[in-house]
């Protein structure tokens, strides 16, 4: 059986480009197995996935793509394979719960190489399925130290990603420019939007009719990066606010779950703030 | 056919509420069809929506349960009857087209009196369905002459309930509280919320995944009163500003039309700033 | 703290039924939380729920309720309490995992008692969240031997519910009597329906666009229950056989996860072959 | 403004497929504003969607296309326009009140040409939007005789399509080969399955929780065809058959007019009996 890579490309439009890639692929005697395009007409970007199958040197493709690629393009050609990622959490479980599962039965193309929490509760979880945790508590440290201690343990794996699963902690802009584009959170989210401390009380008190969740590229700003996927669900005046938090979660868990599998398949380019997904 | 009646109770919750009300009816050889109760625990509050039928004088039932009931109950008695309602536009047609197409076929139980627009564009659309429009811009005036003009023209109709299907005016509370618990608002929505001008296009640049509305009553401020129904449609990157706006806007009629089945039927309740729904 | 009940009765119409029944608890001081009631009309069956607190004797309440009530009336009053369940399984892990997950974390009123598998795969799952597993292999022997075999060990476990969480084989009439109404099944449906073998790969060449998950009691016909919940997940060309399995594989969890909420907190009626649900 | 194009093509999957194609476009100084690409593994077919722009001669695109391509490629070539259609009803109004609005409002790129009635309901509400409308009864006649007739009104106005918007009439495979790939009919469907007469009494009868709809080509058998888009809503125990029927009605025409977008610009290919759609 054949390899198959995944390449994706995104740079100024220009007449062309799909052939002229298509080109390099078919020079190399490498078949397509699926191709999406897709210009943002009104910046003038272009963007191209393609998976390709057949036995090749992914050096020498690259340097065939530059030769006839803009010297602004991104490239980024990789194998299909598992990537690593490291998780971190806080106190509730529903969505490394849901991620350690998938793992166990390899229904997502990771490794969950280690679970990181603040505190301590879901040590026992990680062990059940025989993950590595590490307890990093922030307690009586400064937020850099407690940072430098996370950077340290994260170092270790070298993890394609970095989930945040629930951790609660405000990420400083010095730790989430260690690992740019690497960082995947899961938000709540509300209509209306609700900011701040107890969220789902803030919900129950507006009588929302959904509830929703956001997975994100974390940049900067913690509940603010590139959108990757989100989904709502339906509740009403009979759900008390701790309900309303359960409903969440199931949404939460599945958002993430989504997310994850769209990132870790390479279906996603981040562009400005916003993604641009083929699924 | 006995005449059919739906009742609406909210009071301070005691011991005995269900037994005394359900006594009244009971006692005047009343049958009751469908009966939905809800205590909110917090606040020590209790709903109840009865539909019953059977040959009755309101005066007696309402006197009946007046005397069983604490001072503060609020009780309402009404007869399973179509409203009249006046729909407010401004240039925007999916919502009112909804509504007039389902009003010619009575798939819900109102009538449209009027349709007042502050822009002249939907006049046809009204004229087709046989349906009053009235034209009045609000260039050249003040917005207090403006909301006396409207005020006025709706004043001769007697509606029920005022629907503002896109009427892109902001209402000041001087006219909102001429029509207490009678205005019904149809709000696009979005995770993360967009406030101010040209929400669409916000949330295309922020490359959002959901776009939803939501149906509220207006009290004081206009995209604010208590929630109704809400919903959301799927959107991705490859859908311009236009493309997630036309999507929006069925999002909107469909949230709209469920929103008045359910007050039109006299299922909803206003609690403070949110509403219990018996659907 | 008082004690929390939940009575449901249904019996044939008659005028007064509410205002007699809340009479019984009202004369024991018992105060209504919440109360549902619904009347199916073509049938002239009354349907009522009520959630109750205060000190009582459960035996006063129904000799009472058997007072006033026709004697076809179904009476069920059950304390608010955690159920015991049974759970069994074939190869597929993903309905069980999520009921461990949940169970773990107390996240439905239930309490694993046991894991039974016709097949050995599942059984360090179980191990992991310390849950016994019962390999009873159907292998060798006759049907109705090995339904035997299961009933024993079920027995033992004393469960309220048993779960068939993707347990791939046909139960007999002379299994599923034992536990009438106390089954509950999670199957995989479709538009246009597809029976027989390999429903995904039927899926896939029909070219579905949605695939949904069924819960429901199991009486004779281990497809035909009263339905207790259904939903559906969007799919397209792109999905692979496998793929799509995988999204409806997700999609049957989280209904099943529902349907369990809803009948163990006693809030579903059977009747006849349909399920009245006071959610 | 240079014109837009649209071209779809399928055939058997061959290295270098894309490469040639884009190669065609780009020596003719054409832009590829977007490109899709998905290879069925299975069956070793290849299909690409590709919209372009600039000033071109579509004969010379078709010869060159024809020239790289194997000789069982499938090629269309249309610029983007509005297609014509040609809308069959019965009594129901629901479909297409919706289209003739956002025919009226130009919200798809059709132009309605006719509706044709096998009844004389809807004859008032297509005059409502200046549409012509036929009154082609069933009565007294044979069904061979009945379809001459719709055809022969038909053949006058060349539609694109034939949008069949609750047609309650079985169509024979004498009229439907008329029209290959060219009929559109909405369904509903239901999970389980109903099959005759009164299909929501019977989802009534059996408490299904979703009633769904299905918009699909029309080929030989009239339910049967390639399906293009499907949707659900959810329903329970308190709605009657007069109620369900109407929460499908919603569906159905959100449905419709959903796979009409994705037909009308020529997104949809047909393969043996499935469709594979570009978004």
């Amino acid at each position: 059986m054949p390899d198959e890579y995944i390449l994706r490309i995104d740079c100024p439009d220009e007449t062309g480009l799909v052939h002229k890639i298509t080109g390099v692929l078919y020079h190399n005697q490498l078949n397509i197995i699926r191709n999406d395009e897709f210009v943002d007409k009104e910046n003038g970007q272009f963007f191209m996935r393609t998976v390709f199958s057949g036995k090749t040197n992914p050096d020498k493709i690259m340097y065939g793509l530059q030769g006839i690629l803009p010297n602004t393009a991104r490239i980024y050609l990789t194998a299909k394979q598992v990537k690593n990622v490291v998780i971190l959490v806080t106190k509730e479980h529903h969505c490394v719960s849901d991620l350690l599962i998938r793992h166990a039965f390899r229904e997502l193309p990771m490794n969950i190489r280690a679970v990181i929490g603040n505190h301590q509760v879901l040590e026992p979880l990680a062990g059940q399925f025989g993950v590595p945790f590490h307890y990093i508590s922030h307690e009586g440290i400064s937020r850099e130290t407690h940072e430098e201690q996370l950077a340290a343990v994260i170092q270790t794996y070298q993890p394609d990603y970095l989930i945040l699963a629930k951790f609660m902690r405000v990420l400083t802009p010095g730790f989430t420019q260690r690992f740019p584009n690497k960082i995947i959170n899961i938000h709540h989210s509300f209509l209306p939007a609700f900011i701040g401390a107890n969220p789902y009380r803030q919900a129950y008190n507006r009588g929302v009719k959904i509830i929703g969740a956001t997975a994100h590229f974390v940049n900067d700003n913690l509940d603010e990066g590139p959108i990757i996927t989100q989904d709502v669900t339906h509740v009403n005046h009979s759900q008390s606010t701790a309900q309303m938090a359960m409903a969440g979660k199931d949404v939460e868990k599945l958002v993430l779950a989504k997310a994850l599998k769209l990132v870790l398949e390479d279906r996603v380019f981040i562009y400005g703030n916003k993604t641009i997904i083929f699924e």
